[in-house]
């Protein structure tokens, strides 16, 4: 068959094109994105999932002047396709290459990046505003999904936008799967409304009945029926928002589609929310019967589905943890795990298989989630609230005002540390040594290896004096023996791992294996160095480094973040008790002053600046300089 | 008339009364309330809103080992007086005295502080499954007002709490007030359930409608009767959320207070929301009749009820700032205003009297404020978000992920910046230098008086090619005289302010004047010391400081915040660029690394140890340890 995909270098190409020829692009979307997927990997299900509604929306829509929103944005790779960003389809996630996400920089037609969940309607919300005060822009579309528009913020923008009243779009993405089956009353309740008869048209809605197939247009009508007059002002949650609600549309139906978002886009005059139902990994049968239905995969083959399994031998930090914790639970009935719509992704969905009533999956909803770990903590529970780096920044508040601010021992167990590889910039865990160090009553460890984590997860479990927080990187370990029972260790306390003199190595977490290449090539200058691993930014060891910083001449810090944190809390130290005052020179190495894009974690890593070369580098020039021996 | 109140020691005692001898309590405690922050000033409207409820939960729970926990906790004082601290109420919200807010070290029938609005429903929900878990501990009841319940948090919370189904009780004190009247569609929603006849009563509540008084009997009645058989299970957002909802009731009405919580304390399953109705300042005519209802006061007289003034010559640097913003406004049409539910509080509603449809309150939502602003300056609008530092927190991923990830310029008015007096350890601004100078492409500014103040936000307007904040704190200015025009800041420049030698005082943002006062005190000692205000934390004054660093001995940084701040940034340029190798003796203050309980902001400084004295001492201290003259 002739490609229509072919033709198409940018969105105002669809509007030349028939009803029917829309729904042939589209199928023809979708293989072509399978095809690109499975030769880089990349989020494919949810995807897969919005191939018609990308079609119908840019055909619908004047985009880049209206503008389109993806809530998260992992669902964009139709929506590259179709907006000049096909043939860089093959470069995705990878270093140089298309970000996994929209993103400003990329295109106009990304105008709002995302990674996190549940902003899109608020960022709709801004640039509906914008318009109605005079800027040069059209109409504003979120795409939201049924996860992510369970969470508090994309509740705070739908009460604003909706009383606000301002003509917008907002388009629920309903798969009933964010990237595990979506939990909270909403979901019941949103489930609920596409099921049965109470999804209600309004007066907006009335010619809308007429294109929706025959059960969904009997089921409009008798729900209309059944309001009119009765409740009148009843509506859904989204009407006594504010909004008007048009649906349970078909998602996968192109003419359906189209036919709602036109009369939407013809007739609105104040928000609307169209609810649209979609099937994740619609169209590929692999991706349709997975569990995840492909959520995120690596490389694969098309035409079984296998993919590529990673060589990785040790054990990722996630399953550490998982792993540990139960283990630690089996002895105390006490400890409970939370997560914010991650249980495999932390490790904890292990901990659930064994402690199905001990764990609890508060969905995408972390400030509710700190909080609620703060009650548990306080009625005498051991709470280990495991939640991303990137993802704990949600609950800042919460973990000062609820949890340090109270010293109650809320366990943060805090995955994806440092840079993370593929999902770029939006998803690097860079400054949570900063913001917790900062906090009164907090103690923040972080793990060299896997073993190290395992004596953390059994210190924290242990401490119950206060709250405590403990940071891994992403991925496999370094492939240390795993203890069969972690080591409690002494809070502050850090460790020599390799003695030596003249320059000190003070590593703060992952980044210990590389401050050992380091030694090794400061030694092949016929320098000596030592090597520590400080284990707790908070509270710091004063005695390790007192005496490291006696006893050497060069001090250097090394971390996986961002300035203020662990070498902030170095240097305040050194500075405040004088240890500063004389000739020892201090370098603190941390990640740049700058976002820093995706690429494999070593090339993020060496473009950090954070490679042991570098680490040797600044080491060996501090030396040179510092002007008086010990 | 006999004193019930005299004899109330603990809120057992509450158990031997009858029903109208509780009513009579509850009239005796308003007038015990009201005089004792007649003497103190203090969150006064919001505690007479909810004396006969505060009565009723105190009767009929079985405290504390039912854990009340009372959203914000300002409206607490009546809960104060009944749980053993009204001995104390004199000393309310002074040093050394009772906190404004419910606080866990304070008593045990505290068992969840707080004082940022929205968290009680997730700290309820922790306790609520920490109960059944085994904990020894009984029901969870959390009283949030109509303007919390707003927030994203909360509605988190309820999703979470409602899919549970666990018994719980949500009181909603719907007074239809916040600080200022609440926004959003919420709250419009909440007024529309209290107003009309679809005010259902479900199974559960049928009883209870017999205790309703006759109109709202009448109302219930029928709404039951509209609803019944037509959609059956179409009810309130709340019971779609998984809640019973009961309600709207009298919440001044002891009869049905108690009739209402006796009936849900004893047939509650599951998660139950009771929507009580109140009049903020209830009982008390000024209250009652004030636009504010007396939300937060002064010491008044009762009789007239006017409020003591405060002799402060010198405006407020709130108003500095929505007065400046509002000249500037006049000219530049693109700015526009963003508050979370704090027009007055930030200053806004100055901006709002002149530019109404360029004003923006989102009520309390922080996160979509934050997101809403970066919409809006990536429409080209220059948007001025005024959020207090410590209710910033709120939306630091939003800071993080859509504001300086994108570089998008939004401008952040961060007032009550450091230590900010009776309101306590809760709302001090003490993080944000920290989690701002963290985040790449932002600017961070510091005013040190009301005139730098001007010259900040000036400079913020002007600056499109980023993110930019600007903190100052509470309360009166230094009296300067303001300019009429602001100055444009060099980004990035500081200036000195007192030349001297030897010693170096280099002060970011409002304790200028202390370091100044510190000057005088060393100069008094025989060393001539700079002063050097850094305005910028980011980008910092590189050439200044090394120019500081250089011709000094000794280098004293300040600020009003914790560590990892601006000290922080400044110790890693001094130990990156090597300035730190040499002799040079350098010194941070900050606040310590402790929480600091309520007192006049003067006293919380010398608390903190940053008092003109402290910092003379630290200085002169270090210069008599500098081991190498310059």
């Amino acid at each position: 068959m002739h490609s229509l995909l072919d033709e198409i270098t940018a969105p105002s190409d669809l509007k030349t094109l028939s009803d029917q020829q829309l729904a042939q692009l589209a199928d023809e979307l979708r293989v072509d994105v399978i095809e690109a997927v499975s030769r880089t990997g990349g989020h494919l299900g949810s995807s897969l999932g919005v191939v018609e509604l990308t079609v119908a929306l840019h055909a619908v829509f004047d985009t880049p002047k209206d503008k389109l929103i993806w809530d998260v944005g992992h669902q964009c790779y139709p929506h590259k396709v179709l907006t000049g960003r096909r043939a860089g389809m093959g470069t995705l996630r990878q270093e140089g290459g298309l970000s996994g996400f929209t993103k400003r920089s990329e295109s106009p037609y990304d105008p709002f990046g995302a990674a996190h969940s549940s902003t899109s309607i608020s960022a709709a919300h801004g640039f509906t505003v914008a318009r109605d005060l005079g800027q040069d822009t059209g109409d504003a579309i979120a795409v939201i999904g049924d996860g992510s528009i369970s969470a508090g913020m994309a509740y705070e923008a739908l009460n604003n936008a909706g009383a606000e009243g301002r003509r917008m779009f907002v388009i629920l993405n309903d798969n009933e799967m964010s990237i595990a089956p979506p939990v909270g009353a909403m979901s019941k309740y949103m489930s609920g409304l596409a099921g049965t008869a109470l999804a209600q048209l309004n007066a907006f809605g009335q010619d809308i009945e007429t294109v929706l197939p025959g059960p969904m247009r009997d089921h409009a009508r008798r729900a209309r029926e059944l309001v009119t007059g009765a409740v009148a002002s009843q509506g859904t949650i989204f009407e006594e928002l504010g909004f008007e609600y048009i649906g349970p549309i078909d998602g996968h139906d192109m003419s359906q589609l189209l036919s709602v978002l036109r009369s939407a886009r013809t007739r609105a005059k104040g928000p609307v929310l169209i609810h649209c139902c979609t099937v994740k990994g619609k169209g590929y049968a692999p991706a349709e019967t997975s569990a995840d239905k492909y959520h995120g995969v690596a490389k694969f083959d098309v035409a079984s589905g296998a993919q590529m399994k990673s060589g990785a031998n040790a054990p990722s930090y996630t399953t550490v943890f998982g792993q540990t914790l139960t283990q630690l639970a089996e002895k105390d009935s006490k400890i409970v795990g939370i997560t914010a719509a991650m249980p495999s992704g932390t490790g904890l969905d292990i901990f659930a298989q064994r402690f199905a009533d001990r764990m609890f999956d508060v969905g995408i909803a972390e400030q509710h989630g700190v909080t609620f770990a703060a009650g548990l903590a306080a009625s005498g529970l051991k709470p280990f609230c495991a939640i991303y780096s990137t993802f704990l920044q949600r609950g800042y508040d919460q973990i000062v005002h609820d949890v340090a601010l109270q010293n109650l021992p809320v366990r943060f167990a805090i995955d994806r540390a440092g840079l993370v590889g593929a999902d770029g910039a939006t998803h690097a865990g860079a400054f949570d040594i900063g913001f917790l160090t900062a906090l009164p009553n907090m103690v923040v460890m972080a793990a060299a290896d896997e073993a190290e984590l395992v004596h953390m997860i059994t210190t924290a479990a242990a401490h119950d004096t206060g709250p405590i927080a403990f940071r891994y990187p992403r991925g496999t370990g370094t492939g240390v023996s795993i203890p069969q029972e972690g080591e409690l260790l002494q809070i502050g306390k850090g460790r020599i791992v390799r003695p030596g003199a003249e320059i000190a190595l003070l590593s703060f977490g992952g980044h210990l294996a590389e401050a050992l290449k380091a030694a090794d090539l400061i030694s092949a200058q016929g320098v000596d160095a030592t090597v520590a691993d400080a284990r707790f930014a908070k509270p710091l060891d004063h005695a390790l480094i007192s005496k490291l910083a006696k006893t050497h001449k060069v001090l250097i810090t090394i971390e996986q973040g961002a300035q203020g944190g662990f070498g902030a809390m170095v240097l305040h130290y050194l500075a405040d008790t004088g240890l500063l005052d004389g000739p020892l020179a201090v370098r603190s190495m941390t990640l740049p002053d700058r976002f820093i894009d995706q690429a494999a974690p070593d090339a993020m890593y060496a473009d950090a600046g954070l490679t042991a070369t570098d680490i040797a580098a600044t080491a060996l020039q501090a030396l040179k300089r510092a002007p008086v021996s010990v």
